[in-house]
């Protein structure tokens, strides 16, 4: 990063702007977390007591019983679940309790939909029960294919296929001269998270919206499928939340506060969240008569998938008749909430959560990340009934709801809200997991202490630990970073429970899986089983266990540490590069639009255009302003100086030489500077989203936009919101900065 | 170029290279073909009235006559054609001939495939009539779906699917530890020429090779399959030539002279050019039982392609067996040759050809270009009935036996060759023509020309010029060439009739046609018909019409020029780009060399490897060594100095000035420039292709390569081939430049 560096420092004395601190000793050796805040050898002993206690048949056991009927919110097996759980933490030694709220979530009550020209065909919408899978014949308390906060509807229109339905297809859709205004739009999954695809098609004047999985995407073209292999049969569906959740998650009628009792609610009609149109996930099978009955030009090339046919955009002659009717009604989220006080900073809390409800029988979604948080909890357990106890308080949780809206998470953290900004250190989610690579996505200020656990834990099949597992991965990929000391963690969307921690109350957040060699497509269809998991993905559960050890051991150095293992030098560096990859987005879009123009300018669209064929020329674009960035580079600059200026400290600390009330007075400040990056007002358009480093995209849903309040301006070309964020990102660095100057100056002792 | 004309200025000043002569004015106005060598007006009156003449009703004539039946070399069908050519070229006023050669040309005579395990499935391998289709019911004369030049065999093995059987996938199989060695490999067609799969299976060990067109790459995925539309339907087969042309094209039994009469000739065993195992082109409908019999490894994603299965390698359990006798024949091509007389220079002569054989009824392929030809051939006619006589000697031709090895081209080539290089000043080839954008290939002494010509040609369609309308399309889609004075004509391969001319003969050659808006699937099929041709390419002839202008204008200036309109800077240029991707080709072969060694000394693959599947380390690479590429970056400024200086002794040149002795000898030294660039040696392992600076590619086939002595050396690793063909293409360059300035010596009057 050392080119890059001088290139800010020149930008920066050339504009004028305040004075960069002078970074001394950027080179100064890092001290490891054990150096100063905890006693190495302790410690160690600690975590292998907790190591010898995992046992994966625990895990097995579990999940089998967990999956062993559909378990979504408000069935049944969900809160046999969520009292199964609360009663094994208690039997752990931990205070429980199972915490409630009351949130609305549809269930489909008519559910029809089919092709009524140019001839009539029925469609099955259906899984078909399985012989090699013993829960797919289960009939009782199932959820069809369906997408949770559809809007009621009766439409009967002409079909247009709209590739994966995010706003990029539409501008294609118009040079082909197409309009979906009135029309039942046909979308792939994939591309976006689902729930943009109907509120995008909405947006364009669509009545209706059905999604299905394509078999290139999710089905026989990636592997065999169901019950040969792991991917997606014909008839699978993948069920799902259609909330606008960008624009805030959990309940739609409570909204910024709990739903709890009988508070006050939204009418459901004047909830903004709720969809607009009627909408239907399909399998593939049922995809193919639709589209076989479209005509109108032959679908762009990257727009094509994996059934055997051409594949035609519409409109029409394809006609379809979607009826949809829901119950809406509320349903109790049961979350099952586990604590052990700390005993010497009672006040300061650490939080591990998974949800627990699927969407069906969710083997793999979520309970394969549910019963690995058992095990840890469970050891930890066993950890205090030989007299232990954490320093700080432990919260295991499992959530319910989070399939529809990320229910029983929101609702906790809006509810407790205060808390949770006073005492939460930090917040670690999991939400399933399998084989392969640790994946860990979070907070910039945990990167450094997430690769030191990492660089521990041995990979339980090939004899290196995760990171070597990892950084060997980057190696062969050829990627840039593969010999960056410590290893990117990425920044985090939405789309898990995480959400409210990181994004509405600004909590230290981590989220962590394994993956990459479990591929499959049970994803939300009743083939999430136990026997597929089993045959599939992590069978012998070993990666469980390891999650447990890696999870084991942030949660147990996190409690244990007398000064918290935030770290700010990576955190600095990486939003470095989220200024980087945002100017250059600038310089992008300035490009594209001169190119667009001057290609108008020229005629060249129409010139080198067939004529037989419709293909009209884009629409000129406004003009780009110059945006800037400097107040932002000086920003970032002060920050980098601050991170090191605590380094400094940390690594001349003498051990001993803190009051006990030091520490909490620095503890405080390392775990606010997550919180003083974030803004009371949130972003533009929605304002539950505070944090103004990550936020999952407006038009995207789970996929981070980093820096979204100047990022968004740019890819929807509001030239005011760039400046704005600019300075107001600028700012909230500063505000960390000042928090991280603040907790040097005690560890000198100023 | 300025930017890497000073960087090559550098590397010459600090290499102790001879002294670059010193370019004074690179800037200098180029003058156009009419300033100096035509009369404008003469000439533009001259094409005014070849145009007048045109008329597409021949061209759709003249079609549906010539494809009304097959017309293979050998058929009763394709020696009427030649006949019918000769008489009407006779008729126009040219002197016309038949001339015939005896080439091998083997026809099938058993034809077996069957899948015989796991369980017996005979497959159709035959193309149905379609009622849409008026010549598709024909049945007499037809040669089924086969590979010329395949071997006898009769063979059963285990099939592997070897995506598109290129050396790259054959590395890809070591990995996932597969081995065709004793197997029959099935290669989708695409990825490279044909002929390459089996040579490369066979230096595998492979015992057969089936070849299919996968609906992704040419069927239904691309756009509605014929009769709907005009892709290529289930059953379409791609018939074609799998000898090994790449070594030398032409009757495989008489190489480097040509095949009349009783000379003498290889035995069958003995030519190194016919494929040493049976090779067979089916249909995917009949690959899709085969694919679907596959089991062993998931194919990686790029191998996949459109069929509804999930796409395996094998090897097995799926076995086939493979049954192929041929007749092998010598068979009689008739080339007919039509001579207009030169007025002035009756012994520089000017040729224009397109192949007159199909593989079926063929009317796109060959006759759309044919019968472009023939209406260009017939306009020179009515110009000549006026008392008009071209200055040089016109030459047209209608190829034999072009598809199975461009035999009617070779062997005449061969066997006047000391005439050719003597005479010949310039080749003109087509081979069919469609819809859409001009494009152009060939020697780039003729660019700046070629340019001239398809500036004042209208397109029919859009009221821009040629040139304009390829420029609009560079532009829409971000060419950094776009804006370049002269649109770049791209640098020829193998793949038609002008391949012995260039390669072999060293005549500057060019090769056109119009696409890019006749996309479709009948190449090579019984469906490439007139019906196919008239509803779905140029079925008003309007762009057939628009190449016989492009190509009437392009034989007229070079008749009627004083001076050959040959132009040396923008060659020179273009070289320099061949230089630079060659030279940046040994960078990145260096880079991947110490990536993937590292990456093995990292032990970096086993550790990112996923335990449960095979997927080896690939194999250590030895060291690449330095290159000095000075010699080469002199001689190509000593060349770009050269053309400028003729350039400047062209803008000086007064009308009148010079004899025609002087004119015979500027005009010599120019076409010989070409020639100049040959080395009588050839390349490695094939001497018959003498050009240093293009051929096909020897592991690609059609695909050309630029300095092929330095580029295969890079790719094949032979680093000694590198370091000896930057020496003789340096001299190859330092010849084509004494040319130049010995031309430009006389325009002076030294």
């Amino acid at each position: 990063m050392k080119y890059h560096f001088i290139g800010l420092l020149l930008v920066l004395s050339a504009c004028g702007q305040p004075p960069a601190v002078a970074i001394d000793n950027p080179k100064i050796e890092q001290v490891s977390t054990f150096d100063v805040a905890l006693n190495k050898s302790t410690q160690h002993d600690l975590e292998s007591r907790f190591d010898s206690v995992l046992n994966p048949q625990n895990l097995n056991d579990w999940m089998k019983h967990m999956s062993s009927k559909p378990h979504h919110v408000g069935s049944p097996w969900s809160k046999q679940n969520a009292e199964f759980a609360a009663k094994l933490f208690e039997s752990w030694g931990f205070e429980s309790e199972i915490e409630t709220f009351e949130v609305l979530v549809p269930f489909p009550k008519i559910r029809k939909l089919e092709l009524v020209a140019p001839e009539k065909v029925s469609l099955q919408l259906q899984e078909p029960a399985l012989k090699e899978d013993a829960t797919s014949g289960i009939t009782k308390d199932v959820l069809p294919g369906y997408n949770a906060f559809s809007a009621d509807g009766n439409v009967t229109a002409e079909l247009v296929f709209v590739n994966y339905g995010i706003p990029a297809d539409y501008e294609e859709l118009a040079r082909m001269g197409i309009d979906v205004k009135g029309k039942i739009i046909l979308a792939k999954y994939g591309g976006s998270w689902r729930g943009i695809k109907p509120k995008v098609a909405y947006e364009h004047g669509a009545i209706g919206c059905i999604m299905y999985s394509d078999p290139k995407d999710d089905g026989y073209v990636r592997g065999d499928v169901y019950p040969k292999g792991p991917f997606r049969m014909e008839h699978g569906v993948q069920r799902g939340s259609v909330l606008d959740m960008p624009m805030y998650p959990g309940d739609p009628l409570t909204p910024g506060y709990g739903a709890k009792g009988d508070v006050e609610r939204l009418a459901i009609e004047d909830a903004p969240t709720i969809m607009k149109i009627p909408v239907m996930p399909i399998s593939y099978a049922d995809a193919l008569p639709l589209l076989k009955a479209l005509e109108g030009p032959v679908a762009p090339n990257s727009w094509k998938g994996g059934l055997p046919i051409t594949y035609h955009v519409g409109p029409g002659p394809a006609k379809v008749n979607l009826h949809l009717e829901f119950d809406w009604k509320l349903r109790t989220a049961y979350n099952p909430v586990a604590r052990m006080k700390g005993s010497v900073f009672p006040d300061e809390w650490i939080m591990r959560g998974n949800h627990h409800d699927g969407w069906a029988q969710g083997a793999a979604d979520p309970i394969s990340g549910m019963v690995s948080l058992m095990e840890e909890a469970r050891a930890i357990g066993e950890l205090a009934k030989t007299g232990w106890r954490p320093k700080r308080t432990l919260i295991y949780v499992g959530w319910d709801a989070e399939e529809p809206a990320l229910l029983g998470s929101t609702e906790w953290v809006e509810y407790h809200r205060d808390d949770i900004r006073d005492k939460m250190v930090a917040y670690i989610n999991t939400d399933g997991t399998g084989v392969g690579f640790l994946g860990v996505g979070g907070s910039h200020a945990l990167e450094k202490f997430v690769n030191e656990v990492a660089s521990e834990v041995q990979d339980p099949v090939q004899d290196v630990s995760l990171q070597d597992r990892n950084r060997a991965r980057l190696r062969v990929n050829g990627n840039k970073d593969a010999e960056r000391e410590d290893l990117r963690i990425y920044p985090l969307g939405a789309g898990s429970d995480y959400t409210a921690f990181i994004h509405h109350a600004g909590v230290p957040s981590l989220n962590l899986g394994f993956g990459g060699e479990s591929s499959g497509g049970s994803y939300h269809s009743i083939y999430d089983s136990y026997d597929h998991y089993t045959r599939f993905s992590d069978g012998d559960f070993k990666y469980g266990i390891t999650l447990s050890k890696v999870n084991g051991r942030l949660v147990l150095r996190l409690s244990e540490s007398d000064i918290l293992p935030f770290r700010f030098t990576n955190m600095a560096e990486n939003i470095g590069t989220f200024i980087e990859s945002n100017k250059k987005l600038a310089e992008e879009v300035k490009k594209e639009t001169e190119q667009r123009n001057r290609l108008l300018n020229q005629n060249a669209y129409t010139i080198a255009g067939n004529p037989k064929k419709t293909y009209l020329p884009p629409k000129r674009l406004d003009n780009v302003p110059v945006f800037d960035f400097s107040p932002l580079d000086g920003a970032q600059k002060r920050l980098e100086a601050s991170a090191w200026t605590y380094e400094k400290s940390l690594a001349g600390l003498k051990k001993g030489s803190l009051s006990a009330e030091q520490k909490s007075q620095v503890n405080r400040l390392l775990k606010d500077v997550e919180q003083a990056m974030s803004h009371p007002d949130g972003l533009p358009r929605r304002p539950w989203f505070q944090s103004m480093i990550y936020a999952p995209g407006f038009y995207t849903g789970y996929g981070v936009k980093t820096l979204p309040g100047i990022r968004e301006g740019l890819e929807e070309r509001n030239w005011d919101e760039v400046h704005k964020y600019i300075e107001e990102v600028a700012k909230a660095l500063d505000r960390a900065s000042a928090k991280i100057n603040a907790a040097a100056r005690i560890l000198e002792g100023d």
